[in-house]
């Protein structure tokens, strides 16, 4: 066993993405510890910056100590008890696992299916929500599996209208497209880092509504899952009133975060949407140019997740290899009902440059052309 | 908003201790995706390396990628279900919160109280265990709250004996004192990486048995824990047989843990324990000479979570004030009912040196004077 040296990789896969060198850096300055005044106020400056990202300024933002899932369950298990109703739009993976979280959380889940590939109907939503009280109405905001946005606005205002506390999972769009929880009034959001924050993966960002944190407040039962829970997890990440002592905080993956955070807000958050808006364009017309089909209708596309066709004939592992070991450079593959059939090409925070688009379409092209693609 | 520079610390309180520069230095390598063949090799590494300082050959050894009350977490919630029985042995705070997360799991729990700052007690344990069948016995090898030391190969025969999976927390003892899951034939171990290991906090190493494995496939409800499933969870780091998606692994966190893992190989299991073990000596020496007492008894101390009883008339949190800020030197409280009674001292990982011991105590020493203290 020895020290490892990782290669030299492009991360242009689902995530992670490639990482700054500053937010590198960050990630190893020396540990310090987590009841340290001074490390108190750099939690207080991650929850500003939440908040201001999310831009939620009456939610309670803090980053949970785990992956994005980790938002998901702490969403499910936080607002649920044995015999509530939920209803789930599914249109991709991550929809289907909120169904299976909401199940272990004792709910029962209406879900309502939707075609992968396409954003989540409004009107099925409805009609599901019209069908009797629910607690919760879940869904996805960029479906990482298919690169779909929905309509999280239309969403959570079906959601206050049926008298429902929304769950939004925004881990691939924060820091890409719009998220605006306030305008939204969206009640638990949650994000990753490693999607466009282009920090490591290992932190969930999460915000919770006055409304989701009284709801929270007037369980009858105890939250299922202790390191979740937003209870004694708000509570370590109480300001003024002090903190009290729950798990140990994964101080270097925070101060990632927090140079993530601080590179953002330089850069300006719309002038970083505009970024993965230009580059999107000026990948699919590269695609386009190859002879490539998108799968996702353009009025709803991820700007930051690209879903593009495999041809016929072509071996789509194979192209993932060859860009693998010829460029250096990660792409996804399908997930689920899509495998096989698309590849997943993410241009997320810091690989969302014209450098990222010019090498993946030259290497996409000599991975094809080894095939004898023509377009 | 701007860059974090974390002020100069040297971390003796009870975790996180100080993280090599090689460990630092890892933190910040550049990114690679996680489902990178490159990254296999690593996670491979980190399963054997964890066996071998566990010594757990037959166990499963993973690391779960949340801090070590994710792996008192994921035992409960994976080991017990609704009307199981488990008896859990308290002797300070980390028992106490077994027997809380036992409870969310739906689990019947006996309670065997014990004296904070003494072991846990086998003959209590197994009149507990006499009372009747009971699927889990948990207890806390190296009390953090408490700086004692409980006989886990004992426990963990009284377990078998009586039928039960011995759940054993090993957060604070691995990488310091023997922690032999094979000798114990323990069940359900897990530790944390910022202590012994000298990582930075974020990580929970497990063990599991493939009794436990069993157990847990014979399981007649889902586990109510998606995140720490260990069905899933296994799926995820399971090497031939392929991977299955389930989180995003906290890839950085991982090249840290590696590289920490490396270091003390490096070293040597053993040589690292009697290290642990002299500076600990040569501590508790000059915190006798300055006229401090110790909380508990030689033979069952910690030697690298010192408990140490603030002095008649001494402010305590004033003295932690003084040394953090005459000699950016961290020393832990006490916690529960030991609050404002003891301090505690760790001598964990990189922080147990001569070097660490000699600058505690001068500011031990500085930090009494000013408070007009004499021994």
């Amino acid at each position: 066993m020895q020290t490892f040296q990782p290669p030299r990789r492009i991360l242009m896969g689902p995530g992670p993405s490639d990482v700054s060198p500053r937010v590198l850096a960050a990630l190893g300055r020396p540990t310090i510890g987590h009841l340290d005044p001074v490390f108190q106020t750099l939690m207080e400056e991650i929850k500003a910056g939440l908040q201001r990202l999310f831009n939620a300024p009456d939610h309670a933002c803090v980053p949970l100590p785990a992956p994005g899932t980790a938002g998901m369950e702490a969403a499910m298990m936080n607002l649920l008890e044995p015999g509530d109703r939920a209803v789930i739009a599914v249109n991709g993976v991550f929809g289907g696992r909120m169904v299976d979280m909401a199940g272990r959380a004792g709910a029962t889940v209406t879900v309502v299916e939707n075609t992968w590939g396409e954003p989540v109907d409004p009107a099925r939503v409805e009609a599901a929500l019209a069908e009797g009280p629910a607690k919760v109405l879940a869904f996805v905001h960029a479906e990482t599996s298919t690169g779909v946005r929905s309509d999280a606005a239309a969403l959570c205002a079906l959601a206050r209208k049926h008298g429902a506390l929304s769950v939004v999972d925004c881990v691939t769009s924060l820091g890409g497209i719009v998220v605006d929880v306030a305008a939204w009034d969206a009640d638990f959001v949650y994000s990753g880092t490693q999607k466009c924050l282009s920090a490591p993966p290992g932190l969930s960002p999460i915000a919770i509504s006055p409304r989701a944190q009284a709801a929270i407040a007037a369980r009858t039962t105890p939250v299922r899952n202790w390191l979740l829970d937003v209870n004694l997890f708000m509570a370590y990440w109480g300001g003024e009133g002090g903190r009290t002592y729950h798990h140990t905080a994964p101080i270097n993956a925070l101060y990632g975060l927090h140079e993530a955070l601080v590179a953002l807000f330089e850069e300006g958050v719309q002038a970083v949407q505009v970024r993965h808006a230009r580059e999107h364009e000026a990948l699919v017309a590269g695609l386009e140019a190859l002879g490539l089909q998108m799968l996702v209708d353009p009025k709803h596309r991820l700007p930051q997740l690209n879903t593009v066709r495999v041809p016929d004939g072509i071996d789509e592992a194979q192209v993932r290899a060859h860009v693998l070991k010829e460029w250096d450079l990660e792409i996804g593959a399908g997930l689920g009902p899509l495998k096989g059939q698309v590849w997943r090409i993410g241009l997320m925070g810091a690989s969302a440059t014209p450098w990222h688009v010019k090498i993946c379409l030259t290497a996409l092209g000599e991975a094809l052309a080894a095939q004898g693609y023509r377009r």
